[in-house]
């Protein structure tokens, strides 16, 4: 079956479209969590970023249809790290979980399939079900990760429009009245309009930001067959009706994700009495069914 | 010491502006090496990559300033692939090459830095003197990585106008006259102009393909304090001819990337004979001597 359909059931079946982001960082973890680390060695490091993100996805597992682990902070422990992002994939997967690996990887011809095979393919020592990918390279760097998509039933997500703010500078440039993200959006809808499947989704998402709701909507029209992966809710100031326009008509077609504000999430002022360090693993429970609730007005059931 | 000095330094010292890629690939590699695989285990062709890369390095090291590791083909073999391009990395600098790690990673403020960290950092567990990096996401997905290159003397080269057919679909759109490449050559003066060393060069190097001989000498002119890394030489279709207007007066201010061509030498047919599969790497360092002879007559003195 292959990632869009998968995402549609999951979304159905967990009535969520909140994607729980895996940005384990060393400063923030939780008391319990990081004084397992005595020796600052990467693989206690990595060892303590294991446990957090299992014992996130055993807060959300059956309340969100995904988790979006952000490779650069697996990537920071060097090796260890790697083996640990491996371990979190797997348990993820292992609770019903489908993963979005976030890793902005590209390049082009066999070297993209190289990174394809890396993280998607047959043999892939992460086996996620989903990367991000960035376009700047354009169309043959994208369709090397169709191929090795088509062959496992996974998914990738092209960075189109980013939440970030300095993202315009190449990304809303125009030509001939059409945006360089405009021009992304329909690359991926060209690529998709062959590979549909029965809900009219196909296997080329796409990465828009929540800070832009215009262009979410704008976007949104253009990619009717994709899957959004709209990240910057939450603690990058994207709020529930700004990430409305994201959702087609029924609510699927969007998962919106948010890392520091749910696993982080015994920090924030609203969860730091109640739970703190010690009932961390609540924090972030009670943070996603918020999420869940705020979703579920616009979108998402 | 800046990494760019560095590169003029071993540019003078090796009278080379040849970097060999570092591209290992199961399906290509020399007998000798392939044949001490008996059990297809990661593990296995993790150490037969290493293997592979020091002996290239041992046969280019002296006659060439600097090296590229692909990250993609690493990651394909999973942790043990990491372990494997950590050996690389260090072998290569303990033999006096500069090492520039093809990563093209990127994303925005805090991931960023983590990427940065994790390649370039103190701390980093690979220790690369510098890192590809793509521009999609814009300045505040460049600043990051300047920062920590500051703290450890390490370099960017930020893709600017790639090497393939594809690469013009985003690249070459015109805005007000001015090409998003073109844009992007601006970002990466503005970014060096305040950080020049006494040669004029600054940490942001750019990525600008051999197979657009124009668009080289164009972007040359708009980004005179910048190393330039000119892949495509060679098995993409490059020639000496191609790559001149990427140098400056004097022959420095580029290095030209081959991969193929020169690290699985002993498989093209005017190498095959003489050397074969057993004495590949005497292939090697033929091609890269004639590599270095072919661009001596352009730059590089």
């Amino acid at each position: 079956m292959s990632f869009a359909t998968r995402l549609v059931q999951a979304v159905q079946k967990t009535k969520s479209v909140t994607c729980v982001g895996l940005d384990p960082r060393k400063a923030s973890l939780p008391a319990p969590i990081r004084e397992a680390v005595v020796n600052d060695r990467p693989d206690e490091w990595a060892a303590a970023y294991t446990q957090f993100c299992m014992e996130i996805i055993d807060a959300v597992a059956g309340i969100v249809p995904c988790v979006k682990p952000q490779a650069a902070f697996f990537e920071q422990l060097g090796p260890a790290g790697m083996i640990s992002l491996g371990q979190v994939v797997a348990y993820a997967r292992e609770k019903d979980l489908l993963v979005i690996l976030d890793g902005k990887r590209n390049d082009i011809g066999s070297t993209a399939t190289a990174y394809a095979d890396a993280y998607l393919g047959a043999d892939s020592p992460w086996q996620s079900d989903s990367l991000t990918v960035s376009p700047y390279l354009g169309r043959d760097s994208i369709e090397p990760f169709v191929e090795v998509c088509e062959k496992r039933a996974a998914g990738i997500f092209v960075l189109v429009k980013t939440s970030n703010p300095g993202g315009g500078l190449l990304q809303n440039r125009e030509t001939d009245g059409q945006t360089v993200y405009a021009r992304v959006a329909e690359l991926v809808t060209e690529i998709n309009a062959d590979r549909l499947d029965s809900h009219g989704f196909g296997p080329i998402g796409a990465v828009v930001g929540a800070t832009y709701p215009e262009e979410l909507a704008e976007l949104r029209q253009a990619m009717p067959h994709s899957w959004i992966l709209i990240p910057g809710f939450g603690a990058q100031g994207g709020a529930a009706d700004d990430v409305k326009a994201g959702f087609l008509d029924g609510g699927l077609g969007a998962v919106v994700n948010s890392s520091r504000h749910l696993i982080f999430a015994h920090k924030r002022p609203e969860f730091a009495d109640k739970f703190g360090d010690a009932k961390w693993q609540d924090a972030v429970r009670a943070a996603t069914e918020e999420m869940n609730s705020a979703l579920n007005v616009v979108g998402g059931k």
